[in-house]
C-alpha cells in the first residue's frame, strides 16, 4: 500500500546545481523522478526534501525498494519527472502495486512531539550519511534530517553526540553516562528519546538503562543498524524512523529496542529492554524477545503503533528517579564441560562480588564447582544461576545437582537472560551493600526482566 | 493415521497375576483394554507385550496419548477387552481416527540389525521404568524392552552401562571412556549405536563423539529425555524409539542427536551433532540444529526416516580410525561489556593452551581485552573466535575491532558453535603440538561444524 501524504515541503533544502536542475525539470517534493549521471548511471525515485543549508551537489530519492539514496550529481547530469505526486496518489488510490511509501507531514508544527536523538557510535551513527563513501563519526540533527527526512515529519529532533564509539567498547561506565544524559533530556521537557547505538551490546545498554531509569515517564528507545546506510539493502533508514515513531509517539513509557521485526520492510519490533537479545551476526531481524512477546509492533510508514503486549508503564504515570551506577566487579560466567573450579575462585580471590553463571539446563553445572561455589557464599559473592539454553526457565528443584545448588547458595534466575542477570547484579551490587538484600533483589522483577507466564508460543518455530 | 502390524507376542513376558487378568479377559497383545482398579482408577489402552521374566504385578498399555504406563494390578483389578486388535485394524482401514500407533514386528528376525544401547545416565536412562516412583539408576536391555518394547520390534537390543552420571557432571575425560566402548562396539560388528545421555551436556557430547570417531561406518544416535518416564507427558519412549531406528536404518554414518521435532508426537530430529544445541530448560523440542538443516526427520511409528540433506558419511562407508583424547586446558570464555583482561591473563598464566571466546555480533570483544590476547597468541594459546548470537557467521573483516583480533591472531570460528569450537579446539590440541597447526585445523571442517552456505530459512521464525 502506498501512503502518500501531504508533503508541503520545497526545493528550500536544495542549493547550487541541485536546486537549478530540480526547478528546471519541474520537480516538486514527492514526484518520482529519473536522475540520468555523466557516467551513465541511472537512479529512479521519489524526490525527497533535503533540510541541509550546506550546499551539496546531492540529490535525495527513496528507490522503490524503500531505501532513501543521496545521488552526487553534476553538469552532465540530467533530471526528468516520471510521474507526478499527484499521480503517484491517484494510482495509490486505485490499488495499484506498491511505489514509495512516504509519510505525511503534521498539519501543526506547533504541537509536534520533542525528540531527542543520542549518538553512542556504531553502524547506525557512523553511516547515516548518504554520500556514496563518505564515513561520518557523528552526526548532527541536520545531518539525520539530510539522510532520512522523514523523522522530520514525525516530531521536531535535536539530537546530541554522547560518544562515539563501535558498541564492543561499550562497558558500565558509558552506561552511567548515558543514563546521565537520559535523565537531563527527560529533565528538559523532552517527549521521547532515541539512541543510536551499536548492534553488538545494544541489548545490554537496553537492559542498563531499564534498571537505572526508574519511573521512567517517556519512552527511550536504541536503535542502531546491522548493515551500513551506504549500502543498498541497509535498515539505518527504517528503525531509525521506527525509533523517532515510538519516542514521538508510543503509548508506553520503556526502554525499548527497536529493530527490523523480518527482513523484509513491513513492520519493526519494540523489544523490552530486558528481554532482548541480539540472535543473528548479521540479518536484519537479529533483535528478538527472548521468553517474552515484544512490546509492540511498529510500522514505521504507516505511522501505525500496535501493542502486542500491556507496557509496564505508560507515558506521563510516573516521575522520573535515577538509580544510576553498576558495580564493575561482576562476571558472567558460561559453564562447559570439565569447567575447573580454578576460575570461580579466581574471581573470588580478586574481589568480585557478584558471578553470574550460565549454566546447563534447569540451571546446573558439574559438581567439580561445588566446593568454590561454597566458597564464594562464604565470601558474600552473590552467584546468580541462568540457563544457556536461553529460552525456558531456571527451576533448581528438579534434580539433585539443582538442590546442591540451591544449598550452596547459588540463587536461581528464573526466566531472566543470562546477559541481562549480569547487568541487573552489577546494578543491585551498586545501589545495595547487603549480601542478602542483593540476593532478595536478584529474584525480584524489577524492570521487566522476568516473565513469569510463558505460553508454548513464544518459543520461535525452527526450520524443519 | 493408524499403524497396527503384525503382533505375533504373545503374553509369555506376562506371568502370575498378570497373566490370570488377561488370560481370563481373553485379551491378547494389540487389544484395546480397560483396566479398572480396586482405587477406582480406570486405564485404557493397548495392550502392550512384556519382555521381563521377573514376576511383577504390572500390565502395560499404551494410552491414547501414545505413552506407555506400568498399571500396578491386583486382585481387585477388572480387565476387559474394548476391541481387538482386528477391529482396531479395520477402523484404521477405513480412515477412523488414530488409536494408538503399534509398530510391526520384523518377520525375518534372524536378519534384524544388532543395535546397542549404551547408558551413560540422564533423565532417559535412570528414569526408563515405568512403574510409579521406581527410580531405576541403571538399565539392562531387558528394562528397556519392557519399558518400550516397540524398540525389541526394530532390532536386536544390547544394553549396557558405560556410567551413570548426570549429564552436567559430563567431562572431557568421560568423552574418551564413551568413545572407546562406542568404537569396541563397532569392531564387535554391530550396525548401530544409541547412546542414552542427559540432556544438559548432550551436545557437547555429540561434538565430542563426532571429532574423535573418524570415518565412523554406523550411526551413533544420543537420545536422551526431557521429562522423566515416570510423568505422563515423557518423551522418553518416543525419543529412545527414533534413536533406535536411525541406528538400526539410517542410512547415514554420523554421530547424530535424536531428539523430540515439535512438542507433539509427529516427528523426532535426527541433529548433526557438531550443530546441534539444547535451546529451552523444559520443552520436549529443546534440541535445534542452529546455522544447519537438521540431518533427517524420524517417524517412529511409522519407522521412517526423512532425509533432510546429504549425510557426511553412508554406512559402511568408511572404516573407523579412532582419534580418542581430549586437552583439558581449554576454556569457554563469554564476553561482557567491560569485562576484565585479567580473566585472559589467569588462563594463559595457568597453562591453558586454548581459549573459545563468545565475541558480539560478527566477532568482537571490548579493546580493553587486545593486549592480553596478543599475550595469548605471544605464549602459544590458540584463541578462536565464536558468536554469542549463535546464529550466522563470524566475519572479523568488516569492522576495525575484527581486524585488530586478527592481527592479534585470534582465529575466527566461521559459523561454529561456541560449544562446538570448544569441544573442536580440546580434541585438535590432543592431536597436535603445532601451534600453527592448531590454528589452521580450527579452520578447517573436520566432522560438518561448519555450514559455508546459509539459506535464509534457516533462522527460525519468531513469534510475532
Amino acid at each position: 500500500m502506498v501512503i502518500l501524504g501531504r508533503m508541503n515541503l520545497g526545493l528550500e533544502g536544495y542549493t547550487g546545481i541541485a536546486r537549478r536542475l530540480l526547478e528546471n525539470a519541474g520537480a516538486k517534493i514527492g514526484d518520482y523522478i529519473r536522475i540520468r549521471r555523466g557516467d551513465g548511471r541511472e537512479f529512479k525515485g521519489v524526490l525527497m526534501p533535503r533540510y541541509s543549508i550546506v550546499s551539496r551537489p546531492i540529490i535525495v530519492v527513496k528507490l522503490d525498494n524503500g531505501y532513501n539514496v543521496g545521488v552526487k550529481i553534476d553538469e552532465n547530469t540530467a533530471v526528468e519527472v516520471i510521474k507526478t505526486k499527484e499521480a503517484l496518489l491517484e494510482e495509490a488510490k486505485q490499488g495499484a502495486p506498491a511505489v514509495i511509501p512516504l509519510l505525511e507531514e503534521k498539519p501543526t508544527p506547533g504541537k509536534r512531539p520533542k525528540v531527542t536523538i543520542l549518538g553512542t557510535g556504531g553502524t547506525i551513527a557512523s553511516r547515516i550519511e548518504y554520500e556514496t563513501g563518505a564515513v561520518k563519526p557523528a552526526f548532527s540533527a541536520r545531518d539525520i534530517l539530510d539522510a532520512v527526512p522523514e523523522v522530520g515529519f514525525i516530531a521536531d529532533i535535536d539530537a546530541e553526540v554522547v560518544m562515539n564509539i563501535l558498541s564492543e567498547n561499550m562497558n558500565p561506565m558509558l552506561w552511567e553516562k548515558i543514563v546521565n544524559v537520559v535523565a537531563e533530556k527527560i529533565e528538559e521537557g523532552i517527549d521521547g528519546i532515541v539512541i543510536a547505538h551499536g548492534t553488538d551490546t545494544m541489548a545490554y545498554t537496553a537492559a542498563a538503562l531499564s534498571f537505572a531509569l526508574r519511573g521512567l515517564p517517556v519512552p527511550v528507545a536504541l536503535v542502531g543498524a546491522q548493515r551500513s546506510s551506504d549500502r543498498p539493502s541497509s535498515d539505518a533508514a527504517f528503525n531509525l524512523i521506527s525509533a523517532v515513531l515510538v519516542a514521538a509517539q508510543a503509548p508506553f513509557a520503556e526502554v525499548t529496542v527497536v529493530m527490523h521485526g523480518t527482513i523484509s520492510d513491513t513492520y519493526a519490533l519494540a523489544h523490552r529492554g530486558t528481554k532482548v537479545r541480539k540472535m543473528h551476526t548479521s540479518r536484519r531481524d537479529a533483535f528478538q524477545s527472548i521468553n517474552a512477546r515484544p512490546l509492540a509492533k511498529v510500522y514505521p510508514f504507516e505511522r501505525k503503533i500496535e501493542l502486542l503486549r500491556p507496557p509496564l508503564r505508560r507515558r506521563g504515570e510516573e516521575e522520573l528517579s535515577v538509580a544510576n551506577g553498576f558495580e564493575k566487579k561482576v562476571a558472567l560466567i558460561k559453564y562447559y564441560p570439565g569447567m575447573d573450579p580454578e576460575i570461580i575462585d579466581f574471581l573470588i580471590d580478586r574481589g568480585y562480588r557478584g558471578i553470574v553463571l550460565e549454566g546447563t539446563g534447569l540451571g546446573h553445572v558439574g559438581e567439580q564447582l561445588l566446593e568454590s561455589l561454597k566458597r564464594a557464599y562464604e565470601n558474600e559473592v552473590v552467584v546468580v544461576m541462568t540457563s544457556q539454553t536461553l529460552f525456558g526457565r531456571v527451576n533448581m528443584n528438579v534434580y539433585i545437582t539443582g538442590r546442591k545448588l540451591l544449598a550452596a547458595g547459588v540463587v536461581p534466575g528464573d526466566d531472566m537472560l543470562p546477559e541481562t542477570a549480569f547487568v541487573k547484579l552489577s546494578w543491585i551490587l551498586a545501589h545495595t551493600d547487603s549480601f542478602e538484600e542483593a540476593r532478595r533483589l536478584v529474584r525480584e522483577n524489577l524492570a521487566g526482566e522476568i516473565e513469569y507466564r510463558h505460553t508454548i508460543d513464544l518459543y520461535p518455530r525452527w526450520p524443519h
